[in-house]
């Protein structure tokens, strides 16, 4: 009822679309009716839901975040990676989705993704499910 | 367990206050000891947690995010609302509420706000309960 | 199975690390295997997951948080706290950990804050356990 999930990112942003394996994941677990938890347990990622359809969007989104916290900036941790933990935290570190009738539950134009913000790195993404006791 | 309400927004913008309907499906559900989700399946809006009291505070909150995000803005997504999905992401797409003693934890000044940024719409948000198994 | 933790904050703007009362809360229920939630109860306060080693990180995230709505600053509410009312938005109020073998899982630099931005105050943050009926 844990499954870990392996990534490989490639850049330094990125967001990986782990909708498959969010979904895997609740039909192995076998929950018919329940939620399903999405967490990150990186400093320098996040995980959010956004469109699926057009990739702009989440260029979108990244260079909206980067205008915010730039990269390279002036900042006072001294790793380089200071944008990206900021990043982290406006995107959050956890999802909660509803489980109905075995299948996640999402919009037509929803997908799950993984927020690399400091790669490319190995990274993991922890699924729980959580069955409804009724 | 799972109850979805539906909303009509009416301006591009706008916070809409959806308390008393997850009040009511905790109340419908039944449960004294559990947690609530809701969740936003739509990738142009947000669900938030903020003041219930003045209004103003909502304002600040969309002048604050437009600034970050304008409309209309120079983006990669031809659709013509880039700006909402950047602030969906900002926002989240769900929240987890805590029930105890049969009611909604809510501090003193919280309410649950839909937040619409591609509006006016016809908008959907499920409202899942799950009971503590103890 | 709802813990309620009391934070003096001493600093308008302050992120307190609760890693260590939120994993207390953990090993007082019991949990072996389930879920964590933490709320703030508070419309100018928040929770985040963010880096546990080097203290400027979480001055960075200020930093850059009150460059987009800084304090003081032209906003419509009137009570002087809107900067953190947006923060509180831009944050969140709530988020889910799970538990596993009897432990909270996090990852290696991570720790939990509650972040105050609007202090210093008495402050609260529920920790809700939810067991995995299995």
């Amino acid at each position: 009822m844990l499954k870990t999930i392996e990534l490989k990112t490639t850049r330094r942003i990125e967001f990986v679309d782990i909708t498959a394996q969010v979904k895997q994941a609740v039909k192995q677990a076998g929950i018919e009716n329940g939620i399903c938890l999405v967490f990150v347990p990186h400093t320098t990622a996040g995980v959010t839901i956004n469109e699926n359809a057009d990739i702009s969007v989440q260029k979108d989104i990244n260079n909206c975040l980067s205008a915010l916290a730039p990269h390279p900036g002036k900042y006072l941790h001294r790793e380089g990676n200071a944008d990206a933990h900021i990043k982290a935290t406006l995107t959050g570190s956890s999802l909660t989705l509803i489980i109905e009738k075995s299948q996640v539950v999402l919009g037509q134009w929803q997908a799950v993704y993984f927020c690399e913000y400091d790669g490319p790195r190995s990274r993991k993404a922890h699924i729980k499910t959580l069955r409804n006791p009724g």
